[in-house]
């Protein structure tokens, strides 16, 4: 008998939901095309590097009375990059879309991300191995990894272990970049008519993996309804104590849809966002004269405490720092070569540093506190750069904040006591057993998958649309991955990407959060979302992304 | 209309359940007297001191045919000390009791912890302010203080404010050291017939108020689920990534009770407790091997990754550590009045202590990391004492984990790659919606504390057992504070305080770590306990917590 939870135990027997178009069989399925498409930039450069999977049609599934049957089909999946709350759940729809297709069809997960395909490192799923994993957060199921698929011997390699089990359709679940990765292994099989169709998924907590054609990336609602939870939790400690300001800073890369989503379900008294950090130039200084004018203000009325929220990418968006942090990966290539900066104490690193970066930079870097300035030294990610997820912007703020009141409070300006904690939440969130929202639209994603196979189309996302309307009101079908396609320079060179999405300054969402966040920042309108839940009444369990809901909500307005 | 989450509209519907002895209401109870009682030690001393409430008999509720009549009474109730779920709920059971046995009795709540029945700054609750607060988590319905209760000024003070609002019964809730000044204020009343009642209620997250009587303080369920659910998601996540140990510290102050549970709910590969590092004398530098051997053997199966779970308290248990706090915060009263040393830098005030220092503790003192050595120096708490819990005790263990592991990398003893993630959960879980469990147990705490008070009883804490049975067949009645008191040295005085309980290395909790975590620390055994959940199966929503599971079981065992 195997060792679970009780939670375990029972979402286990949960069963999916799917859009009516495809609950009645992957056999029903009938195929509609829409109009051509196009990138959304960069068209001619774009169809040049896919000559063969550029332009196709948008394509919508709906159901027929004729029964269709299948050809015997071995198809392999593949889990890219960070996990995301319902990856097992992709594979467990793609799974029964399969074997409902034809029972004599194989799945075969790749080991260890990209590298399993390219490794010929797999497993084959039967019905026992993926029943373990239904409705289960994590990545476990095979692994993943960072691994990218891009060059020529790499599709070369994934073309011989496809041939080698006989796989004629590979499922890359991954974000932005993962995908783009699908759409040039998509070109490459094409161009060399290996008869292998690849297919993607859309995967990211961070949410930046949407567009016209994509309503959200699955993850983004279990991953901030768990940072939720926990924000509004400690909120509810800040309120009963009064003694503490809580700097939490939130996971999600670049972008800050997690901490704009998290802030809209709890409402906390500071909200910074990145995209308006940089939209408005707006330098560290002015930063910590923002929000510490909102704790001066409500010590003057009695409140000592506060949230603040902080999403992870903001200190590149501040335009110094961010400067000086490209500076900083320029020389850091050179001085970690270098003997004597290797071989030198930490206040030495400190001063050589200070003496190589350009002036401007130098007194930026200088200003900060060590503590900081030590993380800006640490490991370099894979392309060598700094890892701003490891820097402490929430303990840079509080630092740089304390010494801001303690000069105001000399001034007689500020009469108040700042005592403040600091929090970072990523991990938390990026494996949770995963809402029924998510469960429900990994499911249909995966599903969704192989009825993309099943027509024969290749170069194409996983689209399930409508997402909040009821599951059955679901749109499945594809998007050709080209379509969302532009260019962008990268390490120095101009690459077909699909294009991220950053917060819109113009957008309901952010919308919401200016409009309130006067009224957020001096009278506790605190939120407390609580733990997911799983059973409950369908208001609690069944709603999806605030998000999710003013983007959609605007689009009715717009129509 | 209010601005609530979803998850607080459904939750203020819950009606908690209350042992069948209580549910017929408090117009049919009997009070039943057990034996007389002595104090767990010093009982000539404890005597002494609690002569008119010394040595009561223990009580137990039931019900009965008759029909009470009870005479109009008005009550106040405080909330002391950190906040656990489920304190909101205490003070709606003791309302409804209140209410249900006259509807002219009058519930006031004391604001900021005890500081409000000395100053006399309360508000008076009626349905509506009651019903906005039901199964919330929080102590924000009036706030929570941690001022001490225990001079005869303050005892005055509060007679004061009793008698100007006719109040004839005060309702503490609180830890150890609240439920001591309950005592004292009791005993006070007492012996000058002011004709005021005292009742304790045994609040903590930190499950160190227990005993033969306390079977679980309130808020120990909910937060260890919190905690659970978080530890559950990042090992879920270290599982999928397979490149990060993740050194996790939990709250829980000196005893490990609360580290015990979580590690209990998840599975983890390391756990410490800090009582069996002080019982084994284990060195800080033990402590470093025992966990590095466990990271090079995972490392030599290919496992580069892993969980570490660490108690809040631990530093202070590691003899050579604890004995050099003591030593800091003896010398640190006098170095602060210090002109000299307030004026120092950081690394001249280190210096400086470490000329203080006696020879053995500044050895300690100068092999700490520059960071934990600044964090020994930040502000005191009230008592003057270093604050431990800010203490980064998990990074502590990090970086000294890495120095060790480049030694056996250089000696060819080590070759894998560490790379770790540090987190500390503490305030996630303090204010979390309760569990069931805690929303029944507070409910019935609350509800019986008022039985108590309507038989005229004083010095006696709320007592409901047989928690790991179904409500209905909780044991409701009281147990006299003096019983559960000692003699313990505070601040250089002897006083009479309720005893701490910390883990036992003989007992079954620590009994089940003990036989398995050789296994868990090698062979992946997580487990993944997901969100609280209230709505769903019982077997998710309503069981209690492992720890309470294995001393009832034990007690079942010994009979």
């Amino acid at each position: 008998m195997k060792n679970l939870s009780p939670l375990q135990i029972e979402r286990l027997k949960y069963q999916p939901k799917l859009p009516s178009s495809l609950a009645e069989g992957i056999t029903r399925l009938v195929c509609k095309e829409g109009s051509d498409t196009e990138s959304v930039a960069n068209q001619n450069e774009i169809k040049q590097l896919f000559k063969n999977t550029y332009g196709k049609p948008t394509v919508t599934f709906s159901t027929s009375s004729d029964l269709q049957t299948f050809e015997q089909k071995n198809v392999g999946v593949i889990l890219s990059g960070g996990q995301a709350p319902g990856g097992h759940n992709v594979i467990a729809g793609l799974y029964d879309a399969l074997k409902q297709a034809n029972p004599d069809n194989k799945l075969y997960g790749f080991l260890g991300g990209p590298a399993g395909i390219i490794e010929g490192e797999y497993v084959e799923f039967n019905d026992e191995y993926i029943n373990d994993y239904r409705n289960t957060g994590g990545f476990d199921i095979i692994g993943s990894g960072r691994t990218k698929l891009e060059t020529e011997e790499q599709f070369k390699k994934s073309l011989a272990v496809c041939q080698k089990l006989n796989i004629s359709a590979v499922v890359i679940i991954g974000g932005d970049d993962s995908n783009t990765n699908a759409a040039l292994l998509a070109e490459w099989f094409a161009a060399n008519n290996s008869g292998i169709q690849v297919i993607g998924c859309p995967k990211t907590i961070d949410g930046d993996l949407k567009n016209e054609q994509i309503e959200i990336s699955f993850g983004f609602d279990t991953a901030t309804k768990t940072y939720g939870e926990l924000i509004g939790n400690i909120q509810r400690d800040a309120n009963s104590a009064k003694k503490y300001w809580h700097f939490i800073k939130i996971m999600g890369r670049s972008a800050s849809h997690v901490a704009l989503e998290a802030a809209l379900q709890t409402q906390p008294n500071i909200t910074l966002i990145s995209e308006e950090v940089e939209a408005k130039k707006m330098s560290l200084a002015s930063i910590i004269d923002y929000m510490t004018d909102i704790i001066v203000k409500r010590s003057e009325n009695k409140k000592n405490f506060g949230i603040a929220v902080i999403p992870e990418g903001l200190i590149e968006f501040i335009p110094e720092m961010g400067a000086m942090i490209a500076n900083l990966n320029d020389i850091m290539s050179t001085l970690e070569k270098d003997g004597n900066y290797s071989a030198a104490s930490q206040s030495e690193k400190f001063s050589i540093i200070e003496n190589t970066l350009s002036s401007d930079n130098s007194k930026v870097f200088s200003s900060l506190p060590a503590l900081i300035k030590s993380q800006l030294l640490m490991d370099r990610d894979p392309h060598g750069n700094v890892q701003v997820s490891r820097i402490e912007t929430e303990k840079l703020l509080i630092s740089m904040i304390e010494e801001k009141l303690a000069l105001l409070k000399s001034e007689g300006k500020y009469t108040g006591k700042f005592s403040a904690q600091s929090h970072f939440f990523g991990y938390e969130g990026r494996c949770a057993f995963p809402s029924n929202f998510d469960a429900d639209y990994c499911y249909s994603l995966g599903y969704n998958a192989f009825a993309l196979i099943s027509f024969g189309l290749t170069g194409y996302l996983s689209s399930v649309r409508n997402l909040t309307a009821p599951a059955s009101e679901w749109i499945a079908g594809g998007v050709p991955l080209t379509m969302m396609m532009n260019m962008e320079r990268r390490h120095g060179e101009m690459k077909p990407v699909i294009k991220k999405a950053l917060v819109e300054l113009n957008g309901a969402v952010f919308k919401q959060l200016e409009a309130n966040r006067q009224d957020w920042a001096m009278n506790d309108k605190y939120l407390f979302p609580g733990a997911i839940q799983y059973f409950g009444p369908g208001s609690v369990c069944d709603i999806t992304t605030r998000t999710l809901q003013l983007e959609q909500s605007k689009k009715l307005l717009n129509v």
